[in-house]
């Protein structure tokens, strides 16, 4: 029988042998003292285990054949309400049966009290067979665990301290529904006029008298729009002048919003589902436009932390994204693989012509790579969440408790470091992989018949949604210059020990892996000592050291960061190939049999690391003198 | 009026300056002796530029606007035959009423007598405005000029020597068809298990005891193939064995097959319309499937030489997919640029921020080099044609033919060098500038409503169509290393100059494109020198300029060339980006004001090019030795 978990060796490894389970599942049984919970480690990965094959046949057997109809039937607005296609309303059926919208809330809640780490990587294998399946099925579990945490966050939850299980919690109600697969949630927060600029959110909540909220305004672009909770960011500061604090992000509160209520059995709308849009692709989820008209909504948190709470959201949509990336390539590799090992050409089947095969075995690297690092990224975001949890709840000492903060830290950093790194490669290989997969198949790759063009329509969103591409590339070139202009001296040595460590390490792999980080560290410099001397002309001769007292102050991140930000893709690039070779060395230092992997991964990104840096080092300022010219022109004309 | 000639810059450099438009008017109007003809080349020139003009205002007020709709409208299958909607009906009508099939046809045969330079320029014209339109249209007027060219090698054409007027052609009734609107040609290449691999055809054509031939099989994939008259490569040897020179590309021959005919007024088919296939864009140009079943065909030539008439049109087709390509790629970026001047995040346009303004200036300087290769390309093409024809016709001293033979052959021979490559880079261009579109649109990239994903899906059938992109790269590949391996001193010495001109050059422009040259060289070099040592290990210490005697013969070009053929794509990327530098500096040197494209284009060019050798330096053994392991293994199952 098809299972698309078990079929993979390499998420195998990772299910197997490559997660720290132990930790995972200590944090989420409280240390085994909950209730009906599973006995030790053992016990609950066998259960996970049990899940996870589940999911792999399910998909195999019922989402995958059905590709073709899923994308070619459309959900239709009827009425102002979204009729899903049959096909479609079977597959939630089905995955409603199988509990798996409660996979990760805990089992008070209805749920199964699984690690989020499970549910994510069964998002690779949803991916796999329907990607645009798996976004719909991501806005019900996530969702309500989303509003377990916001609610724990704002100390609206009561848990009891001595098995972690939960005694109250705001949204029970709500988180309750969702389990059984009564409703899903959605994240408002693109409008007409902002999509990657939030700070220009118009969307607004205003308070009655009795202290209720209401929301008005447009959201486009919401993914599962046509659901119940709706996760709406809207201002609720009104700034005096364009400096003030509540101009940007920091007028902008979170708050949930029931798109429709129930009244005698019929349904009565509070937000109104304007429209559906007409996609390229990732035709099973909708995507909805909504007007919020004084819709009555619960205000999360305090007002202006909004931003915080969105990214939050932010984080967990981004690592999704990264695993459904994982699930797409992997269906495009497939894909590729199979007809290319039947279809001849030239007196052999094509998978052994050169210029094919290189192409597979680079797609083979590549999508085992992105594994590599959404899986860390999962893993510490999970352990730093569950920590920032049990902080909150747990009876401990202050010694305990000040260990366990600086663990949470260690791990919210790893986790921050990948994130953009992820999202971003995660994408762009998405839609490169597909785009080969068409490529391999020839003329009937650009027909409808093969299923290879739909996975390039599907992949297509990819690098658009949770942030673009830019966007994560700007968010990882902001985190790595400001960790250096924080902390020169830390950046220096790490540099050292790269180039000591590229000459000295006894395995040639790690000195590999070394001589990549040696060329990522020379990439930051060249970007930091630009961005320095953009900045402070002169400053050439002062030590790096010194820099942070020097220049820290009266930043203007618009104008300072400009070659940096004209870099910022390729440093991403650099980074992501980095950070997977850091990753698949320790994976080959534990695992000989991961060697091969390590070598194969570092055959593509040394030179391509090289490239980014030549291109840093030696293009740009022509296009940034350009760029002078016309800012100039266009300030006059402003 | 919006003109989609007028309007584009570096177009019009091409037609006003940077085109010798004499010599192509002199061929084509056998120096004015013509009657009927413009009496001098400003006149020529003068006809043409408001031909050019009046497509350029034609497709931007009735095809671009209409852009969507054609996507939308499929041509349907009604009965066993084709039919055009509507909209599609009315643009072809306009196109015929402005006589454009007849563009580059003999006034004779009821044409127009431009030059095919011409019709390229306003096939990038019409390919902005919808690519599909420009694709369908091609096989009108193109058809029959291949009719024209192919009846004049076969010896079946009458001219007068005087004055080149055509008195008898083979097709004549054909041919005045096509220009009056009434019908048009297609290539009938591919079948179900031949598409790159043409030595696997299995159509055939027999004679009758009356010598009439008749054609039976099956081809799929025929652009246009709703259409009257197919050039169908067919088998008509039998070979013995494998290894008869007839098994592959020696047992085929061409043939002109009419699929229906009119009888008292009702369409008689000759040859069945079976299927159009559902592609993924490219919906004004019909993909058909064709049953022929004992079909009367026109042998073309001789028996055996349909792969030779094949590459002409081949290259012809080739040539033509380039200046679509340009023609999308000019769609992608003023797309992209209309919408990223108007959006704005963070302040500004989104022109301004960095990342897109960089690739706004790749996109430019991109389609820039790519019109330089491709109307070189075109030009070199037409003048060999155009010659080779005069030397049929033309009374001559045998001097004078044996000079002009010479030139010819050098037209050929800078034809034949960049045809490959403006195919290969064109289509890739095409495909990763409407990435970039949609992309540079955020979300409402996505939607169907602004048409950047239109041209997306449009753009991934050019690395399919007229020999993929793969097999691009193979051809220019072995044409590189083939004149090496005939001329190796030339090639030594073409390296030497280039490393010393990249030191003399006065001109700091042309020591940078020297040093791409030198780039080049080295690439080639590597190749040439692993292919040689994988040959013959040992030959380390033979002098390169021995070789040709030792090893051109007993090559097996399907084992001796592996590391060349795996490396194939990096090798053609470098190749194009040393073309077109050399041609913009050509440029350059004459027109100062293009001084400042060739920089953009190094500054693009120069970064890449050593990554390409990088990678051929560096990688490639492991794949090799790889697939080493699975040839066995497969040579073993076999
Ligand atoms: C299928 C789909 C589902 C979606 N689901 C949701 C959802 O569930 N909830 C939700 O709230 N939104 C959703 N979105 C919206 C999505 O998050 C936005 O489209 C995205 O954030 C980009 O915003 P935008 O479309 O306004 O593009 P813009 O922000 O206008 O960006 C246009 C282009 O400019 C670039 N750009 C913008 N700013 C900069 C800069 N400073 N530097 C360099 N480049 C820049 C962008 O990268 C992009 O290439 C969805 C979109 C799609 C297509
Ligand atoms: C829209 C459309 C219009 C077309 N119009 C026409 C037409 O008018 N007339 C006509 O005759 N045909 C036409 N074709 C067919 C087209 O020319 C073929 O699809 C193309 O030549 C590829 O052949 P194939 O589809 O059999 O792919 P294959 O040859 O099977 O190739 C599959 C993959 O293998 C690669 N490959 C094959 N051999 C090698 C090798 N030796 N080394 C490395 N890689 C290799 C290819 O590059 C490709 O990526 C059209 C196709 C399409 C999609």
């Amino acid at each position: 029988m098809a299972n698309f978990f078990k079929d993979n060796d390499d998420l195998q490894f990772y299910f197997e042998r490559g997660i720290d389970w132990t930790r995972l599942v200590e944090l989420t049984e409280h240390d085994f003292r909950a209730p009906d919970g599973p006995g030790d480690v053992k016990e609950a990965v066998e259960l996970y285990r049990d899940i996870a094959n589940l999911v792999g046949e399910f998909v195999a057997a019922e989402v995958a054949p059905h590709a073709a109809q899923l994308d070619r039937e459309a959900v239709d607005l009827v009425d102002g309400e979204a009729v899903h296609p049959p096909r479609l309303q079977a597959i939630f059926d089905q995955i409603n049966e199988m509990e798996l919208n409660g996979l990760c809330l805990p089992r008070e809640l209805g749920g199964l009290n699984a690690p989020l780490m499970l549910y994510y990587l069964t998002s690779e294998v949803i991916g796999r067979a329907d990607v645009s399946v798996m976004a719909h099925h991501g806005f019900h579990g996530g969702m309500a665990a989303a509003m377990l945490i916001f609610s724990v966050r704002e100390g609206t939850t009561k848990v009891d301290p001595d098995n972690g299980v939960i005694l109250e919690t705001r949204f029970q109600r709500y988180i309750e529904e969702i389990v059984r697969g009564e409703a899903w949630g959605c994240m408002d927060i693109t409008e007409p006029d902002a999509g990657s600029d939030m700070a220009k959110l118009r969307c607004k909540a205003e308070q009655d008298e009795d202290g209720n909220w209401f929301v008005t305004g447009q959201k486009i672009f919401i993914t599962s729009g046509h659901g119940k909770y709706h996760f709406v960011i809207a201002r609720t500061e009104q700034a005096g002048d364009p400096d003030d604090p509540f101009a940007g992000l920091g007028g902008l509160s979170m708050f949930l919003v029931p798109a429709y209520e129930e009244r005698d059995g019929e349904r009565v709308r509070l937000a109104s589902l304007d429209r559906l849009e007409e996609k390229l692709g990732h035709h099973a989820s909708v995507t909805a436009q909504l007007s919020f008209e004084r819709s009555p909504a619960h205000l999360i948190g305090q007002r202006g932390e909004g931003f915080k709470y969105m990214l939050t959201l932010m984080n967990g949509a981004r690592l999704g994204v990264g695993f459904e990336c994982i699930g797409l390539c992997e269906a495009a590799i497939r894909l590729a693989e199979g007809y290319a090992a039947e279809r001849r050409s030239m007196g052999k089947s094509i998978d052994r012509h050169e210029m094919i095969a290189d192409y597979l075995d680079e797609m083979r690297t590549e999508v085992q790579a992105l594994r590599a690092v959404c899986v860390h990224g999962a893993y510490h975001e999970e352990v730093a969440t569950k920590i920032e949890l049990a902080l909150r709840f747990a009876d401990m000492s202050d010694t305990e408790r000040a260990q366990l903060e600086r663990e949470q830290k260690m791990h919210k950093r790893k986790a921050r470091r990948v994130t953009p790194l992820l999202k971003y490669f995660g994408a762009e290989k998405a839609v490169e992989m597909a785009r080969r997969c068409v490529q391999i198949h020839g003329g009937v790759g650009y027909t409808k018949e093969y299923g290879a063009e739909k996975l390039l329509r599907d992949a297509m969103v990819m690098p658009i949604y949770e942030g673009t591409s830019q966007i994560q590339a700007l968010m990882a070139m902001k985190d790595t210059l400001g960790a250096i202009m924080k902390n020169p001296q830390r950046f220096l040595r790490r540099g050292a020990q790269a180039r000591w460590r590229a000459m000295s390490a006894r395995d040639p792999l790690e000195r590999r892996v070394a001589k990549l980080q040696a060329t990522s560290f020379q990439a930051q410099q060249h970007l930091i000592t630009r961005t320095a001397t953009d900045k402070m002309r002169g400053l050439k001769g002062v030590a790096m050291t010194s820099w942070p007292d020097a220049f820290l102050k009266n930043w203007n991140p618009k104008r300072d960061f400009r070659f940096a930000m004209l870099h910022a893709e390729r440093l991403t690039k650099i980074l992501f190939d980095e950070a997977a070779a850091e990753l698949l060395l320790a994976q080959a230092q534990a695992h000989p049999e991961r060697r091969e992997l390590l070598e194969r991964w570092l055959d593509r990104a040394e030179t391509r690391a090289r490239f980014m840096l030549d291109e840093i080092q030696t293009t740009g300022d022509r296009l940034l003198s350009t760029l002078d010219e016309t800012e100039t022109a266009a300030d006059a004309a402003e």
